[in-house]
């Protein structure tokens, strides 16, 4: 049963047992969704009647406010079900997502171990391996067997996130070794770990960035990672699935800086107007503070313009030319960056191929432009000379665009400042100013006569 | 031994024996890298000297031109070695990036199944479900006891990409259900599949987008999904772990549409010069003709601004805003639909959302314009209407800005268009034109006395 409306019927119409069969029949993730669109009487009836075993996994997949009111009007004993439950990522992404008061609330309904488990890893800081880890997977020794391993995996495993790598600590739970469930499968039962398991161990620390831990699981193919300590004590696994919500997630940081915003945390529909506007404000004051810097280049050349007002007209032209030649120099060399295919060591590299490629389209742009500016304006005094002007502006400009868009970027990396802020927004507001007195420069050569 | 140095060393020395030893520690991902930095002489030692069980992964991971080069170098037997012992998707994807003399000549390699096996997946549409899959995957039947599954699995599995999720068909290869080695361990060895099996099947058919398929995988966190053809027939898997790597280039290629480039499929320092000027040249000539259309707006406003030459300044600065201001709810927008959280369906409340959000940002931008005006042109005559008119057009610009870069993008999802298209270039090129006529409009009206 998949159809949405016909378990809504049922739950109007109070069928709780078609109800239950039908809803054993839906993965949590749909049960979920389909409680987003219910009412908050309706979604209380339709979670205190899920199956005890999927309720925590539900729950996981609702936004943060309709837990939130679901947790307002569950009992004690329900809302400590749901807490033991929870993986314990789960559980912490939760109590980060929750008001203080209903989060204090939450824990002290938590079991003491439960609850100092949560308020370990609430300590990580954000964007840490350690903020995204779980610390439930499964530890061996290696003096076990192969059947040990699987009776232990056999007791244990249900309650652990993924049982398929597991891996074997010393007393002291130092890592010695990993060890997959394929291995376990394709060996001998009597065989010992310590003689199968792998010891090319991929570790990463507690407070390793979480893109770089990203850029592991790309590189090396692994369903988990092992996060250790300082003293190369296991803390934690991190699981793939966490990894492309990762990988989505940093991706959408890169596009609202690029786009000159502070990165939100909550989706665009749950985000205040306000909030939103915060996020917008900051980029778009300065921005237009510096373009204000380009006024100034204007008015020093008010006589230029006065005498030939066509140069006028080519102004936005020539500027949003520069933007956007910058601008996809820039998103190449950024991403490129964020995706580790471009280092800056390799800025000498770059700069001889964009100084190539922006003398190719430097040439295409300035023919064109000289073109139409000569067609379309026949019967204009001084039309070659002033067609010229433009023509040899867009060249200049284009070449100053893809050399600071790409550059730009690379500086900001090494000064360690995130080199997604030399977007678009901050390239064109560069260029701007730079094509602008090469063009009123190259005017002034060819039409010096008029002025 | 993680040093590439020493490794170096040992290959130069002839030290074959102690480098197979070291080899055997590292991660073929690593081994790939140390290759890519070698001679090619030295590269087809070190490949040569692989352990035969590592060959195929280390293949696997080698850029496109050093797998090419390696291939020439290798003997007969070597490229069968290797494509038969490749998995098939990576397989696959080695065929897709050679120039084809030299996938002919792999293929005339591989056994005759192998050829097509890799024949059939070549026909997927890119982008589809079916070009990303693999045809290795474990199957079983529903009468199947657990032991059984267990068996088959120990003897299958080594040549599979993934045991851990299994799917149940019958004889038509008709898919029945799935189960997953956690489930297979927790349950007694005598149970039949058809019993514990889960009945609740996600699948996706060959042609599905592989984005859609991305995001059944962060709904549902699986670590494979069954591909059926247009009968239910199960004809291959999908994995988590190439799903990671959709989402980065999913994401790669809307960063690349944004910035006005058609979108490139080798990374930035593997493309040649031409290509990328190829890649950029088509939007930078026709965004260049569409501003040009600004041209002539201002051609048509030519007496304002002779008569007060000030108005030319704010050119650059309000283009510009309009430009950033459009270009946040544009990528908010595009990004928000791209990851689902968005559909166009909310079109009237994100209009709302915007049109608040413009008139805050809208107002502080007029406030900060006007006072910046005001104090830096003291002396100058009608002061108060000039600043008037750069602080009101900024808000109409402001408020446009933010409606069409919101808009835009959810009507061309609604026309099918990729909504990236209608990112920051595009808008600032629409956005341009409307707001110097609201400029020039507003000055006629307050300075219309100097005109």
């Amino acid at each position: 049963m998949n159809n949405h409306t016909e378990l809504e019927n049922l739950l109007e119409e109070k069928h709780f047992n078609l109800l239950r069969k039908g809803i054993s029949e839906i993965e949590p993730a749909d049960i979920a969704a389909l409680i987003e669109k219910l009412s908050i009487e309706k979604a209380v009836l339709l979670f205190r009647i899920l199956p005890k075993d999927s309720e925590a996994e539900v729950f996981a997949n609702l936004e943060a406010d309709t837990q939130e009111t679901l947790i307002r009007r569950l009992s004690d004993k329900e809302i400590s079900h749901v807490i033991e439950e929870l993986f314990l990522d789960d559980a912490v992404d939760f109590i980060e997502e929750m008001p203080a008061s209903v989060a204090q609330k939450v824990l002290s309904h938590a079991t003491r171990e439960t609850r100092e488990q949560i308020n370990r890893l609430l300590k990580y800081p954000e964007d840490s391996a350690g903020s995204i880890m779980t610390v439930e997977y499964v530890h061996l020794k290696r003096s076990m067997s192969v059947q040990d391993a699987f009776t232990k995996i056999r007791k244990i495993g249900p309650d652990k996130e993924t049982i398929y790598t597991c891996y074997v600590t010393d007393p002291e739970r130092r890592i010695e070794g990993v060890i997959s469930v394929k291995t376990l499968l394709l060996s001998e039962p009597e065989q010992a770990l310590g003689d199968i398991m792998d010891t090319n161990l991929i570790l990463v620390h507690t407070d390793t960035d979480r893109e770089e831990v990203a850029r592991l699981f790309e590189k090396y193919d692994f369903l988990s990672l092992p996060v250790v300590d300082s003293e190369r004590r296991i803390v934690g696994i991190i699981t793939i699935d966490d990894i492309v919500d990762v990988v989505q997630e940093e991706a959408t940081e890169d596009f609202e800086i690029m786009a000159a915003m502070t990165p939100s945390e909550k989706p665009y529909l749950k985000t205040s107007v306000f909030k939103l506007f915060k996020n917008r404000i900051g980029w778009l004051v300065l921005l237009m503070i510096t373009g204000m810097g380009t006024g100034f280049i204007l008015q020093g050349y008010e006589e230029a313009f006065l005498a030939v007002p066509l140069l006028v007209t080519f102004i936005p032209m020539l500027t949003d030319t520069g933007g956007n030649a910058g601008s996809q120099s820039a998103t190449l060399i950024i991403r490129g960056m964020a995706v580790s295919e471009i280092s800056p060591k390799d800025f000498l590299k770059i700069a001889w191929k964009e100084a190539r490629i922006s003398a190719l389209a430097g040439v295409v742009l300035s023919i064109v432009a000289f073109l139409r500016v000569y067609l379309l304006n026949y019967g204009e005094p001084d039309l070659l000379a002033k067609s010229l002007v433009i023509s040899l502006s867009l060249i200049f400009t284009v070449f100053m665009a893809k050399l600071a868009g790409s550059m730009l970027p690379i500086l900001a990396k090494r000064l360690k400042i995130d080199p997604a802020v030399m977007a678009a927004p901050l390239i064109t507001t560069i260029v701007d100013t730079s094509s602008l007195i090469v063009f009123f420069s190259i005017a002034k050569i060819l039409l010096g006569h008029l002025m």
